[in-house]
């Protein structure tokens, strides 16, 4: 069914420029505010975001079941509980109207007004209300930096990391859209030589390098969801910043895991890539040893051959590429992580996320966070104007990016871009 | 301003039986559905459930700034995000509709019919969307009890548990009100003895007798809330019953936290009892020693005395009270959790749940789980029917209940009961 959409030969009447994540290939799905302060779903072909909601009322969907108002809300979690039949008939739709042999639209300047904005004139929100957010710890080169640094480095993936796709509840209020700025969070720390713990700003705010999944409503209370289903419930994908601050972490974590460390900001880009647009670039998932459990099993290309870069660029200065890494390196898969997450009967809903962990690579340049990439402190990045990074300094702007390239094919997630304020002039005292 | 409303010597005009938790001095606020299949936002007094809704559609809420559908929704959210004012404006209100000295209702047949329904011919619902749900760990005693059993007997707290209200962020979508049956989660676990890991129902699921409380909307994206404000932004309370499963949780926890061993389902209370009403019930806390950080300071009766029951049924089964404890015994407050919580910046929206954390008091008797009351197994419970328990089992009613009492007044939560089944019958492989 995507076959034909997904087409390396189609093209658009929609000017696209050379090397955009966005060609009629893509499709993705955001949200966003109109120059009219008006909000509405969309999606986007080059430098152009189109209105679906306008579209819809204009009777370009006609013939596929959608209620009304399904484009002319301020999340997808309607449209993506509508489930994956229905995203894809969208999606096809999408592509026939904007196909360079489709002279409709084309040729309508009325409708092409109404429906048409170029980016510069839109404003992105979240795309979904996420309801809950998970977030998985599934890159073993991640695992194993970590477990080197802060516990056995001969031993330093814990005993159930082969065996289960760690994960943990994180916090769904603070996941902004790129763009909005965060704050450097402040709390409690107990530094190396401290006798007592000390309060104040993080010192060791640092970045991760992560994707995530949304899914759609997949089970009731107490049903698992099998593996080889699982990809059926993940309507698509966003890049995904997970702010942490290692200090604060440190001294919190231990017994019940992150908490203050992570829920202060968590960033993501806006358009979500469906799985479909994802489709020609699945790749094998590493070699899984030992075994996993029965229903943890799957065979095929399971993972995606996503480039992945973080660029970091301080105040009024210009980016410097600190990482280049591949979600290919993920040594579960999203479908693990699905199947695991409900094996317990854990209710999964629309507009639910899941993070995949840091992904980092098996090189020094290509580890997900600074603390892995500096080795906590110990080997300073040096950015392009000669300044030197352990962490993340106020001012300093983190972009990731990602895209997938084949046969001439770029689909793209964009970037997920967000400034380091100081700390929030906070009321307590 | 609740003075009145809570004055002991009021009487309402509707029946009240002896030792209800719903005197007129109680007014909770939840959702039911109708004998006529509508949602709608009531309260309750005695064995009556009020229709808010219909009750402000003829008119009773004249002069109070509310919206014509508050409470013709199936969450609460929207009205507990008007705020304090707001909430004690209503509760003032229903107070005097149903005081004695009032005809208007009282003496209104039709109204009567339209108002107010037994509470059989009702159907409670979850009160709130729980947007993002937090369980602390603050009674000192389980702490205490959880680290002797697996740390170390001489060194049962770890270090940061007198410093920091310890939390983590829990799973919003499995949070079920009373009455939902739970079914018995299956996953990994590795028993003592064996060499890898082993996969099945878990064979340690156990209760955890907990509070919980319901906030507002506190602050923006970066914005602490003050310790002496907290309160403020806090709605009400209700029982909670955070489900866990001890052998899952054992090996899936380390580094990152309970995870399948908990989100396979939370139950609560479905009346939120609100601050106001819990107002002349105010404890001192434990003193806290060391001296909490400065934005974790607090003085005056900051907990609340609620006596807490935990009763087993087996399956047709008369119940045994397994544990009676107190929410006093917790060693952080509600209002130092919050403050806690959000002192890196964390936002708070309405429909917020924050759990206490397993309640145990200083005790035997008074502890808040199976794996405390039955120390890890060695020591079984004997039920009233000869039965001994570990652990729960399938078949077994939990039920948790609470209320307050002072100068002739109880003011409760009912209850919340929920029944263990074997594991759902599963699609997986």
């Amino acid at each position: 069914m995507p076959a034909k959409t997904n087409d390396p030969a189609k093209k658009t009447w929609l000017p696209v420029p050379l090397h955009s994540d966005f060609p009629i290939q893509n499709i993705p799905f955001g949200v966003f505010l109109t120059r009219e302060d008006v909000i509405t779903i969309g999606t986007r072909i080059g430098d152009h975001a189109i209105d679906l909601g306008a579209l819809h009322q204009l009777g370009y969907f006609e013939g596929i079941p959608l209620t009304d108002d399904i484009f002319l809300q301020d999340t997808l979690n309607d449209f993506i509980s509508d489930g994956k039949k229905t995203w894809r008939l969208v999606r096809n739709r999408i592509s026939e109207i904007f196909d360079k042999n489709n002279a409709t639209l084309q040729h309508n300047e009325e409708h092409k007004k109404i429906v048409l904005f170029t980016m510069d004139e839109i404003e992105m929100q979240l795309p979904v209300l996420i309801g809950d957010y998970t977030d998985f710890y599934s890159s073993k080169e991640h695992a194993t930096n970590v477990g080197k640094m802060f516990r056995d480095p001969e031993n330093a993936l814990l005993p159930n990391w082969l065996h289960i796709p760690v994960g943990y509840h994180g916090r769904s209020s603070t996941i902004v859209p790129s763009g909005t700025p965060i704050y450097r969070p402040i709390g409690q720390t107990f530094p190396k030589g401290a006798e007592t713990p000390v309060f104040g700003p993080s010192k060791l705010v640092d970045f991760e390098l992560e994707m995530a999944f949304i899914t759609t409503d997949a089970n009731v209370l107490g049903e698992s969801i099998p593996v080889d289903e699982a990809e059926d419930y993940i309507f698509g994908m966003v890049l995904f910043n997970d702010w942490s601050a290692r200090d604060i972490q440190k001294w919190e974590y231990v017994p019940l895991g992150p908490f203050l460390a992570k829920s202060f900001a968590s960033s993501i880009s806006p358009w979500i890539v469906t799985m479909d647009a994802l489709e020609p670039f699945r790749v094998e998932s590493p070699k899984q040893e030992p075994t996993p459990m029965p229903y943890l099993q799957q065979n095929g290309k399971k993972s995606f051959d996503i480039h992945l870069q973080v660029d970091i660029a301080p105040e009024n200065d210009e980016p410097t590429t600190v990482s280049k890494s591949n979600f290919k390196y993920m040594y579960w898969t999203m479908a693990q992580q699905l199947a695991h997450h409900t094996i317990n009967g854990c209710k999964i809903n629309s507009g639910d996320m899941m993070g995949s962990g840091t992904i980092s690579g098996p090189t020094s340049d290509s580890y997900g966070s600074m603390l892995e990439l500096a080795w906590q402190g110990t080997k300073p990045l040096t950015l392009k104007n000669g300044q030197t990074r352990k962490f993340i300094e106020d001012g300093d702007t983190v972009t990731i990016k990602g895209h997938c390239e084949k046969n001439g094919i770029r689909i793209g997630f964009g970037e997920v871009s967000s400034k380091l304020l100081p700390p929030f002039k906070s009321k307590t005292k």
